[in-house]
């Protein structure tokens, strides 16, 4: 298998400013499953989902070419459920309901068909999830990377820590970076980071656009500007699931082409905003996604021209 | 003359978590004639100080290359003083002291040697004074810049939506190009916008860069990631200053053009935002701009791969 990816699959219930959803298909693990998937990536799926998971849903991970096989199903339990709303600056949002259901409990077991992946992608979870995956695995993959948030720094900072130190790539928003690094410059931050064991990072700055930094490079790639953010929830790990699943796809972990994979990671962050849920990156054909590559090279493209 | 610039030459006292300083060289008419000076540009301050402006400030102007018949000394004025302090997010700001002085009485006149300039660079003023100084000159200049900010928006609305409409590029923040347009998304604040004279939208984002927007195009510069952001205060004037002086040196108003100026603007600043007041844009070499026009090329440049 080209990647492992381990991470929640959910119901979401989202508020925005344009509209709302019921339960819907949700979770990093589903986004960043879809995102690989897209790509063409020969990717599987660790997580748990209750009884009330919808066959449907499985159907839709294997149709677009991800093995489900490492997700459990627990008959009796319910699926993790997250509700949230968004106001007019969809940088930030309210959580109105978490309820963890069958993930409170969730004990990863990486199904043997999986145990060869390259590349692992380990989605936002405790870090004693991400570790245990890892553990399971007999050789270590080419690539780790690892997405985090600010909960753990505050309720498990040695566990995070310690996986940290086991990973590649950790992606970050700008804020987490500051918390985990206590530095306000990104610049500073990243450094510190890279010191905790990762040889790259990766800050997300939502509509602002991302950073990858190694110790000695740094890029930056914009967020397409967009008319309407009609719903970030998924954004993210679409992102995270573009970048390894681009990397995966084309088994090169050199800066640059990592430099194409923070690329294709943005410009399919940019159709899931475009509609609720899964929708928007289920809709994106691969003409869209190359014409929007482009769009982000017309974007930051310019000549120099020196005056003197 | 190449360009002529309204705009405050001024007393700033500045605190930032990295020091203070005493009154020292600032305002917006000096930061941007510094930066056109610096690019070998033929340019002129239109302004007004008093009789405790420094002979010495004048003389900094003149040795940059920059004009001074147009900055009218009020022997017994003092000159305007701005005391300001920053946190840890350099992009707020408190105001601690603004003592108008002569500038509450500013009536700008234009030397006979400004009014065939081919570039006008309107600064942050009242918008009856930006208007005064269009009226004067008897042939319209190439291309008309305006710079403003939300104080006139809550003040001055019509007087602000009549000078917005003789100009050719508005510069603009983005939580004030919100404000003026009423439009979140700022795709369309700067379509709104455009549609109210200008033909291009410059919107400033701070640390996360700069848009340019005309009716059919888009092009983004990131801000240069940065160990520190010591002082920045001038850094939207220096930005503003290094747009139309590129634009007044190579006298060429293209949308191409137009992103090369965007990136000598944001190149320039990244120096201010170094030192304190005018330091950091003082002090810095052709070599030295040219190098760091060369980061902002690393920065984002990207090569596409196709993975189908």
């Amino acid at each position: 298998m080209d990647l492992a990816v381990v991470g929640t699959v959910a119901f979401d219930a989202i508020e925005t400013p344009f509209g709302k959803t019921d339960k819907i298909l949700g979770g990093a693990g589903t986004f960043i499953g879809l995102a690989a998937g897209k790509l063409g990536v020969d990717a599987g799926i660790v997580s748990v989902v209750g009884g009330d998971f919808p066959e449907e849903y499985i159907d839709l991970l294997l149709k677009q070419g991800v093995d489900t096989a490492g997700i459990k199903v627990i008959a009796d339990g319910k699926t993790f459920f997250w509700a949230g709303r968004y106001h007019n600056d969809m940088n930030a949002r309210d959580t109105l309901v978490t309820e963890l259901n069958v993930l409170a409990d969730f004990d990863p077991v990486v199904p043997g068909q999986y145990l060869d992946c390259k590349y692992l992608m380990l989605g936002n979870l405790t870090p004693q999830i991400q570790k245990k995956v890892i553990e399971q695995l007999p050789v270590r993959p080419n690539l780790i990377v690892m997405d985090t948030m600010n909960y753990w720094m505050d309720t498990a900072w040695n566990d995070l820590m310690e996986v940290i130190a086991m990973v590649d790539v950790l992606t970050i928003n700008d804020e987490e970076a500051r918390q985990l690094s206590g530095e306000y410059s990104l610049v500073k931050a990243a450094r510190k980071i890279i010191q905790m064991g990762p040889k790259y990072v990766v800050i997300k700055k939502g509509e602002h656009g991302a950073l990858l930094f190694s110790s000695t490079k740094v890029f930056f790639a914009p967020a397409l500007p967009l008319e309407e953010v009609f719903d970030p929830t998924g954004a993210g790990d679409t992102f995270a699931g573009g970048f390894i699943g681009y990397l995966a796809k084309t088994d090169d972990t050199s800066f640059e082409n990592m430099k194409r994979a923070i690329i294709y990671g943005s410009a399919m962050a940019s159709f899931t905003v475009e509609k609720f849920g899964t929708a928007g990156l289920l809709g994106m054909s691969n003409p869209d996604l190359y014409d929007r590559i482009r769009l982000f090279a017309e974007l930051v493209q310019f000549d120099i021209d020196r005056v003197d």
